[in-house]
């Protein structure tokens, strides 16, 4: 046992993300628990998802589908399954590009009336999941930014952003976001997981665009506040062009801080190398009320991914479960 | 046991067609025995099917995904798999109408090389299939026909027709009709089902667009005339506009014999009160050396489908297993 005392069952873990930041702490907190639940953004309005909600009145599924195959059993049958469903059709035409488990889950959902809890339960049967996957929202959210101009010539200092897709690929930083409904619906199935939950991790993801905007929720943001559970922070690896450019590690967690609205945050992660100041993260993090745990956690390739294994062992020093 | 002589394992089926035809039979041979083989026409180019091979090299796969859902297991979540493949896609876009099952099957071709009987496989699996879905041909078909006019002031007197859909619409009587490539390959797997059958069905269906065209594949009517099965032909309930305007039963089963090309045939399946006349149905019957079966194979509720309770009754009859 870690340092953290013990509990009676197993770790009860929420994860707030969307996209491949949320599927790498699925892919951590997979190996600690069997009682995982992904809250996933519903504000994506790119690629697949976005053409999918253009032309239907469904949550965008991009993200809701890479959490489900993040938690998919380990059996042949299972995980063969979730490459069919990570599959993008091919061709030339309309259909290009279209991962089969967006149009599988928005088929599903259609067929319950959109009730996409339901569908995401049906999904997470036959993947034997290791966990639940569940929308931030009920609806699907549209973001908007003030992001700060990089062009001296611009007159203009700052500009509003519409939509994930052009907040993310618009040189320069945001300076706020928000979410539009401001204060939509939220499934009860999230606000229980949330208020039953021993930990809820957030990070990490596009900063942004993946693990701001369930603070920006009202009700995520009430219920994370009400709740026993330690917050954890996973800070990421660098920082992404387009959103967090330049961003150190401390900036990310103080642009974190501006957003918790009485949110209690317990301890922060950060990849050990990755960390240049670490005085200046300490004193962000104790600013925060928080622990930090530098850890080992970034992917041995090379690549700026967290690699499963080392981010499970530093998040199980802080469940205790180690 | 009825008249036939009983074998020592269920009877191995193998049931030629296409659409909602092949359904019907497949509904109907399912109460019989575990052994089907579904045998699927892929000359298909209307409706999601058509959408689909225009844009990725792939057998359409409409008629594929309705033989499937009709071998479904009879669970709960297996039934429920089936509605999710059968579900079409609403919205307003240019998803609108796909089948879930139609781009599934796509997809997993797709993820196994172009693979489609593996593919097919794998979703029997997931369905607890009771049989085997087969493609007639490994390539996609397009069905070529000579089509008499029915507009007294049309100087040509017939028109070559290319595509199922054209072929099904055009109104007027068909003359004759190909399939092109003439001599497409044809998987392994659906010549051993061919060479291990007791049985093999015919029909019903689009008499020339999901019927015939298996005939018109070299390598399945080879297949057919070698093989020991008894070949049973279930005739249709009524005349299809555009396809077989004002045929009667003898009508449909003279157009078959003069594509049989060296198949025998054992026995003729026909609705008890869709025939008007019966000494020249039992004629033409006994002109192709098979016996006729007149039975109240028609559904109950007055649509122009077979019940597969009444169905099945007339087959069990043919293969001895009632």
């Amino acid at each position: 046992m870690g340092g953290a005392a013990p509990v009676g069952h197993p770790p009860r873990v929420v994860a707030f993300g969307g996209g491949h930041g949320l599927a790498a702490a699925l892919a951590a907190w997979r190996r600690i628990t069997p009682d995982v639940t992904a809250v996933v953004t519903v504000a994506d309005d790119g690629g697949s998802s976005g053409r999918i909600r253009r032309e239907m009145p469904v949550l965008p599924p991009g993200d809701l589908r890479m959490a489900l195959a993040a938690l998919a059993g380990e059996g042949e049958r299972t995980q063969a399954m979730a490459r069919l469903l990570q599959h993008r059709l091919g061709g030339t035409g309309v259909l290009a590009g279209h991962p089969v488990g967006n149009l599988v889950l928005t088929g599903l959902a259609e067929l319950h009336d959109g009730d996409t809890v339901r569908a995401l339960d049906d999904l997470c049967e036959l993947l034997g999941a290791r966990g639940r996957v569940l929308p931030m929202a009920d609806v699907p959210l549209d973001l908007v930014a003030r992001v700060e101009s990089v062009d001296p010539d611009d007159p203009s200092r700052t500009r509003t952003i519409r939509g994930q897709v052009a907040i993310a690929t618009t040189p320069g930083r945001v300076r706020e976001i928000l979410v539009s409904p401001p204060d939509p619906p939220v499934s009860p199935a999230v606000l229980e997981a949330i208020g039953r939950a021993d930990v809820v991790s957030l990070g990490p993801g596009s900063w942004y665009t993946s693990v701001l905007p369930h603070l920006l929720v009202p009700q995520l943001r009430a219920a994370l506040a009400a709740a026993q559970a330690k917050v954890v922070v996973v800070l990421n690896l660098e920082p992404q062009p387009g959103e967090t450019d330049g961003f150190s590690p401390e900036e990310h967690l103080n642009v974190l801080q501006a957003h918790l609205g009485g949110v209690a945050l317990h301890t922060v992660i950060a990849d050990a190398e990755s960390v240049v100041d670490r005085r200046g993260l300490l004193s962000a993090v104790h600013e925060c009320g928080a622990e930090l745990v530098l850890a080992p956690v970034a992917a041995l390739d090379g690549t700026a991914r967290h690699d499963p294994a080392r981010l499970a062992a530093a998040l199980a020093s802080v469940v205790g479960a180690r």
